[in-house]
């Protein structure tokens, strides 16, 4: 246990993307369809992949790196109200971990090439977990204000492209 | 940075179970349904908790406290079969790093109730993260290895009470 009593959490890899820059990055898988990265395991967990190809979709646990810990109620992207820090998925949290369902496309190796792909390029991967329908799909599931944000200025606030390029 | 180059993540609350014996613990909420728990979030961060009220369910990141890392290829719970640490969701992993989907009953000041805990009793928690169907339900999940697992068995290994009691 170190002084400042961190959990004894290391990288185990770096996720690679084609998002350089923290306020171009989509902010959820689901408006980052068909984007492209690579997860790069490092070599010494390399046997912690086997039948990892089986699976459609993973579970990236990885470190928001790139943000600091910031105000508990925040204006999250898909909304001017005001919402709680753990009400939302914004980046900048008392941990800053992250999370995305991102879809497999093949594994090389330490490689595993994925899509939908929502995170800074160079995020440090903390963990991966296989998406278990069965676990991960519960039934009756209500996504609060997220339920009444319209699917167009979703679509359009999530991306955070510019449309003028 | 500490010297060991943990990363700066630290409890927010403690998450609260019935399960006080690791090796009795269900292993996923989907065999847990019904089993109440509560999320104790520590007073400083209760302001972040507003408008968390209206998800059906939660993502909770918490730490594997009673885990320590293992082998890289395991025998999951449900399966006899050798898979990689990070093709299941077995517990002791490079990074103590636990991931599950409760469903939120009702909220009470910093404490949250919820149900299907899969969560050893104590295990601290580092973040909520709300369900967000748009993101986390995606189309087209295949479960790999887990779709194979018949599902009476399942229940039956996933709960791990005893049925002689």
């Amino acid at each position: 246990m170190t002084k400042d009593r961190s959990l004894p959490i290391h990288p185990i890899g770096v996720i690679r993307t084609p998002h350089k820059e923290a306020e171009k990055t989509p902010i959820q898988p689901c408006f980052a369809r068909e984007i492209r990265g690579e997860i790069e395991v490092n070599p010494e967990f390399a046997e912690g992949l086997m039948g990892i190809e089986g699976f459609s979709h993973l579970h990236l646990i990885y470190h928001l790196h790139q943000a600091e810990p910031g105000p508990l109620v925040v204006k999250p992207f898909l909304t001017d109200e005001p919402t709680g820090i753990f009400a939302c998925r914004y980046p900048e949290r008392p941990n800053g971990i992250g999370l995305s369902v991102v879809r497999l496309l093949g594994v090389e190796g330490c490689r595993l090439v994925v899509e939908d792909v929502d995170m800074l390029d160079g995020s440090p991967l903390l963990d991966i977990k296989p998406y278990f329908p069965k676990a991960d799909r519960p039934e009756g599931t209500w996504g609060g204000w997220t339920e009444e944000v319209d699917s167009q200025d979703a679509q359009l606030r999530g991306k955070r492209q510019s449309n003028h390029g």
